[in-house]
C-alpha cells in the first residue's frame, strides 16, 4: 500500500449518457478527479452482461469514453483505462472465488432483485433467466477495485454493497494470507446530501429506461427539437407562471448561472414570458454549454481519433500497477 | 479449428500421486498420448479452492509435474503447462459466465454433494462452506477446455457431467456469437470397460483418504518398509495360500510379467512360499519399475533441475492457441 490514497471511479458502458448522468455523476466526479491517485475504468466486462449485441457493445464503450474524455476527464492527470484491457483483473477474480463464500453472493442485491422479479411474474425456478455474469458480479468488481489497490471508491449509496463485498473479500484473504500480503481495505466515498436528480422531459427522474432523457451531445437540431417537444400547459404568455412545476426551468437552473435563473424566474412570476420563450433560453442554454464538448466528443468519435491512443495509455499504466499486485497475490497464494 | 484432432487432459495438483493413480490415469493417459495432438495441463487453479497453504501448493504443483515427466511424458509430443501461466483462461471464463444458466451451476455434481453433506449433518444453511471457487468450477474447466478449441478430453464417466456442462456452454456461445466464431463442441473420451483399480495396503481401493496408499517414488528403504508393514495373515510359510484374497500378490499382478505373476501364483497355491517372501518379490518389482523413474523424479525436484524450462516452455505454446482463440471470441462478443 503506497503512501498515495487511491480513488477508483467504475464507469458503465451500455448505453449512451444524457445530461441526467451528466448532472448526477459524470460532472461531480471530475470535479472530485485530481486532488487524489484517480483511477477511472469502462467497466466493458460488465456490459457484456446484458449487451449481447458485438457492434452495439462497441460502439457504447466508445461512446462512453469518449464523453469522460469530452467532459473534461484530463487522461493526463487521471487513468482512464477500459477493463478489458486489465487481464490482470480476471485472474484475480479466480483467486477470489476461493475465498469467497457462496452465501454472500446468494444476498447480493442484483441477483435478489432478479429472483423477486421471477417470484412476482409467477415463475416457479428463481433462478429462471439468471446468467452467472450476474451472479458472479460482486466479485469481478471486487477485483477490479483491489487489483488497484483502492482506498476509495466515489459511489452512490445504491452501490454501497459492492463495496462492502469488495471489502468482505479482501479482509477473508488477508485473514488467510495476510503475512505475505495484505489487501487495503476499500471504503465507499458516498456524496454528501442527495445528489442533483434531473427530471426527465415527462418530469419523472430522468432515465433512460422512461424513454424521458435528453442524450449528451445531441446534434444542435436535433436537442432544438427535443427541447421544443417537453410538455408544458396552455397558460397563455402574459399570465404569470410557476417556475418549481415547470421542467423546462427545473432543467435551465441546473445549466445557467444563478443570475440568469433568477432573472427567468422573475420573468416566469411576473407574466410576460411564454412556454416557448423559455425553451428557447433552455434551449441556448444547453447548446452554449455543450457544443465545445460535443465537438470534441465528434473528433474522439471519429475513426482516426486519439481515442485508441488514450485508452491504450491508461491501460499502459494501470497494467503496472495491476501487474505488480497480481505478483504479490500470486506469490502469496503458492502460485509462483 | 484446425484439421487435427485435439485431446485434453486436467491435471489435479492436490497431492503427490501414488501408485494407485499411476495405474489408473497415468499410464493408460500416456499410452494413449501422441496419436493426436495431445495437450497436459495441470489444474494448479482449481486446487486453490482446497489447498491454502501456499508453501505445500507450491510443492504438490512441481511434485504432480515432476511425476508425469518421470513417468514418461515426452514434452516435446505433447504439451504440458500450468493453467495458471494462461491468463486467457480466466477471461475467456469470465466471458463464458455470461452465457452460463445459473441453473446448471446448481445441478453440478460437486456442488450438490457439498449441499447434501450439510443436510446429512443436519445443517440448516445447505450453502456453508461452500465458496464461489467450487462454485464457479464447472465454468472455469469449461474455459480450460474451450479455450485450446479441444476436440475430446479422456476422463473417467465420473467426470462426463464436466464435459457436458463445456459442450452446453460452448453450445450457447455459438447460438448467440456463431456467425462470427464457433467453438468446436469437446467430447468425453472415456475410457472402454473398467479402468484398474489397484488395492490399497488394507485391501480397499488405493485412496489417500484412506491413509493406505503407496507413493510414488518413495526412497528405496521407505519404500521396503511400507511393503513389509502390509498386513497379512498367519498362515505358515510351507502350506497353500490364496493369491486373489491376497493384497501383496494384487499388488503384484499389476506390474509383474505375465509370466512373472503366473510362477508366483503357481508358488503361493502350492504352499512353500511365505508372505515375507511375496512381500520381497513385490518390493523388487516396485522398485525395478519404479527406480529409473524416481531417479529421473528426483532429478527433477532439485532445485536447478529443468523442471520450469520444460514447463515455460508448454506455457509458451499453449498460450499461442489460447491467445489466438481468445483474441477470436473477443471480437466476436464485442469486446475487440
Amino acid at each position: 500500500m503506497g503512501a498515495t490514497t487511491t480513488y477508483l471511479t467504475g464507469i458503465q458502458t451500455s448505453g449512451e449518457p444524457h445530461i441526467g448522468n451528466y448532472i448526477g455523476a459524470i460532472k461531480p466526479a471530475l470535479a472530485a478527479a485530481g486532488a487524489h491517485e484517480t483511477l477511472y475504468f469502462l467497466a466493458d466486462y460488465h456490459s457484456l452482461n446484458s449487451v449481447k449485441d458485438p457492434a452495439k457493445l462497441r460502439h457504447d464503450i466508445r461512446a462512453v469514453a469518449s464523453t469522460w474524455l469530452a467532459c473534461g476527464l484530463d487522461p493526463q492527470r487521471t487513468i482512464l483505462y477500459r477493463q478489458s484491457s486489465i487481464p490482470e483483473v480476471f485472474e484475480l477474480s479466480v483467486i477470489l472465488a476461493n475465498v469467497t463464500p457462496k452465501g454472500l453472493m446468494n444476498r447480493a442485491h442484483a441477483y435478489k432483485a432478479a429472483r423477486d422479479r421471477n417470484a412476482a411474474a409467477g415463475v416457479e425456478d428463481l433462478d429462471a433467466g439468471v446468467n452467472m455474469g450476474l451472479f458472479n458480479y460482486p466479485i469481478l468488481m471486487a477485483a477490479d477495485i483491489l487489483i488497484m489497490e483502492t482506498d476509495y471508491v466515489p459511489v452512490g449509496r445504491d452501490q454501497a454493497q459492492h463495496i462492502e463485498y469488495a471489502a468482505d473479500i479482501a479482509q477473508s484473504f488477508n485473514h488467510l494470507y495476510g503475512d505475505t500480503y495484505r489487501f487495503p481495505i476499500p471504503e465507499g466515498d458516498f456524496p454528501q446530501g442527495d445528489a442533483s436528480v434531473l427530471p426527465g422531459t415527462d418530469g419523472q427522474k430522468m432515465s433512460k429506461s422512461y424513454d424521458n432523457h435528453i442524450p449528451l451531445f445531441l446534434p444542435e437540431n436535433k436537442l432544438k427539437k427535443l427541447v421544443r417537444r417537453i410538455p408544458t400547459d396552455s397558460t397563455p404568455v402574459e399570465e404569470p407562471k410557476d417556475p418549481d412545476s415547470s421542467v423546462p426551468f427545473q432543467l435551465l437552473a441546473q445549466f445557467a448561472s444563478a443570475e440568469h435563473t433568477a432573472s427567468v424566474r422573475a420573468r416566469l412570476e411576473a407574466g410576460g414570458m411564454g412556454w416557448g420563450e423559455l425553451k428557447n433560453e433552455l434551449f441556448d442554454t444547453l447548446n452554449t454549454e455543450f457544443a465545445p464538448m460535443r465537438a470534441r466528443y465528434d473528433e474522439l468519435m471519429s475513426p482516426d481519433s486519439d481515442l485508441d491512443a488514450i485508452l491504450e495509455d491508461g491501460a499502459r499504466r494501470a497494467r503496472e500497477r495491476a501487474r505488480r499486485v497480481l505478483a504479490q497475490v500470486r506469490s502469496a497464494v503458492g502460485m509462483a
